[in-house]
């Protein structure tokens, strides 16, 4: 066994309430995943990600990769291990990072050779290599190598995008399925194996993403493929609207008794409202990124935690006295113990500790959000969609919000 | 009452088991107060010093003056309230700032003019001012104005510098004590007050030292003085064996009823050794100061935490895959979760988390050593002086240890 996805309830506008059996951890979903780049989720230890009640977090393939190597990382015991992290772990392909961090790439139907952003040096991945890695790490699931499409692209450039991350899962999901028993807690485990989702790419063409999740959905061999789905090169820069439609029009082509992984988003009430559509699955790096900006995210009225998202920069004067805390309304720790005005000063003064503690309220703010969804979701109520409001998006200009 | 010292036990070489009470704590001596010099023990959440059992704290009034301000600080309920830190706290003069971070100062009897390191603002402190600061911070112990002579000093240089913290330490007294009802819990605790303590100087010179203690003791008017006794002008470059002579020179000097606080010290050796000494607190930036730089303490032989103190350099490669606790004897929630091997790849890859960990495990290591120094001393146990094994000093070398 692999994973099981138990569906527990669906909502009339799709939505769905259900339980993610992985090898590590029964995770309750909608899921948003917190990503710890290279092991840690940043500024924020294991201890406190437990109790704010994190149940799946990331690992970013290309930067255990090159550092401390996956090798390494095997030796140790495997990603759980190395990070005391015993929970639900996920690992992207890679793919993302060679496509948008490293230097010099060169891309064939075989793989990509690329430089390291860190040193320089050549390295070569294929989907059959960013496979071995990630079994090295044991996350309990996986991604498929893929390409993703940038933003914007033209038709013909996003049908050769799609054409290699087509070849490509193939290839990932043939060589997992041949190797997936060296998962360093293969035995420890009873014999239970890593997931490998694939991934539909096809740029901003409706119907190249129908293409797509069609042909994805085929390679399923009589049910020995793969175990989940998610939707790719989303986030990379579009207006939301753009995502949105991408989403609806991919969603109701996957089955339904997998989970769906939207990659890389979002705002609070991105995550909310693409959760109520039917999304399973999110991770980003916003919460812990914003809030080592200072940037935190809470509800215009604290007392009703429906009310729209507001984002307050801590910094500002107006903060200095300001004896509240982020948002009278959040239960986090950090709201329960320090002010505004206290994270104002950390933060003014470079204090480490202002980005902790921001990181950590922002994370229990999404945390949050997903309980009071997955609530929702679980009682059948089938509310009316939360207002389209859009959030600035300065923070993600230029930057990837798959890792940091 | 500002403040009761306990005795409860001595040994013959000098060590005194007791209890100081404060109007936020009660402090279990001798003790080892982590430095939290803007409002924040660097990159070490306020639950965290409390799990790890941390009874008092000190903030750098210099940096609180500047940033956020006393005067704001007052406003919001004073430090204990403003960072959220219900036990003991202490601030120092800022004198010592003054003199080792400030610019352009220009000494005078009536005070000192300087320029803030963050900005270039003029500011003047004169003792009557720094006690104002003091007192709107509200810390339950306040330290004397002082000028800390420098290392090496000539000795008119020293006499001179004397005379000046000593004139400085009556102008102190006098305007704490016609002001001590304006602290801003004094109603709230029933009446209770801040303690100020005063500060021996006298460079490297005996005789001065000598002096200086007994002119300090003599302003104890009719019982109305100092709630205890510093020494200070100590860790300031000077050999390891003149700090020892410096201390053992002057201890005898001061009243047996009152606690004595060597300021700026030191390394874990150091501060068990002057514990044994009859020294009851002590503070320093090294356990925070190390772990951000990857430097952890450890005992030799972790099963034997009385043997002697190893510095383990966290980032070289013979730790990269060494899966032991930095310290196998450490109960600490660091050495509890997570290997050597996973916080060398933290404090490699940049990771804040290392920092963090890294100083929680110093700041354990500090409290557990003091902690046995209690439980020694409480048992009348007259052990052997441990080794006078010298640690390397690189850290210290051309920078403060009172704040950071």
């Amino acid at each position: 066994m692999a994973l099981d996805f138990n569906l527990l309830n669906q909502t009339e506008a799709g939505g769905r309430r259900a339980q993610l059996v992985l090898p590590h951890q029964t995770v309750e979903t909608p899921v948003f995943m917190p990503v710890g780049t290279a092991g840690s989720v940043k500024a924020v230890a294991q201890d406190v990600l437990e109790t704010l009640g994190a149940e799946i977090i990331l690992g970013n393939t290309y930067h255990l990769y090159l550092r401390p190597g996956h090798e390494a990382i095997r030796r140790m015991g495997g990603l759980h291990r190395f990070i005391s992290w015993p929970r639900g772990l996920l690992t992207d392909s890679g793919g993302f990072q060679v496509f948008s961090l490293a230097q010099l790439r060169k891309v064939s139907d075989e793989g990509v050779r690329f430089r390291s952003h860190l040193d320089g040096s050549s390295h070569f991945f294929t989907p059959e290599h960013s496979m071995d890695v990630q079994i090295a790490l044991g996350a309990d699931i996986v991604m498929a190598f893929d390409e993703c499409t940038e933003y914007p692209a033209d038709r013909s450039r996003a049908q050769e995008s799609l054409r290699l991350t087509m070849a490509w899962a193939r290839r990932s999901l043939d060589h997992l399925t041949a190797h997936r028993e060296k998962v360093v807690w293969h035995e420890e485990l009873g014999g239970q194996t890593q997931s490998l989702f694939g991934i539909v790419q096809g740029g901003m063409y409706r119907d190249l993403r129908r293409e797509s999740a069609e042909r994805l959905v085929e390679m399923d061999d009589a049910g020995s493929g793969f175990g989940g789905y998610a939707i790719g090169g989303l986030s990379v820069g579009e207006p939301r609207e753009l995502t949105l439609e991408m989403i609806s029009e991919v969603l109701p082509l996957l089955p339904a008794n997998k989970p769906r992984y939207v990659m890389g988003v979002g705002y609070p009430d991105e995550i909310e409202q693409y959760a109520r559509m039917g999304v399973d699955m999110m991770d980003c790096v916003l919460p812990t990124r914003a809030g080592r900006h200072g940037l935190v995210f809470v509800r215009e009225d604290p007392k009703d935690r429906r009310s729209a998202v507001v984002r307050l920069n801590v910094k500002k004067l107006e903060n200095a006295e300001d004896q509240r805390p982020l948002d009278e309304g959040c239960a986090c720790m950090v709201c329960q113990r320090y002010t505004r005005g206290y994270l104002r000063h950390l933060v003014s003064s470079g204090e480490q500790l202002g980005a902790t503690l921001n990181s950590i309220h922002n994370l229990a703010f999404y945390l949050e959000t997903m309980e009071r969804v997955r609530g929702d979701l679980a009682g059948g109520q089938l509310l009316a969609k939360g207002k389209n409001g859009r959030s600035p998006r300065e923070l993600e200009a230029g930057s990837s919000l798959r890792s940091e």
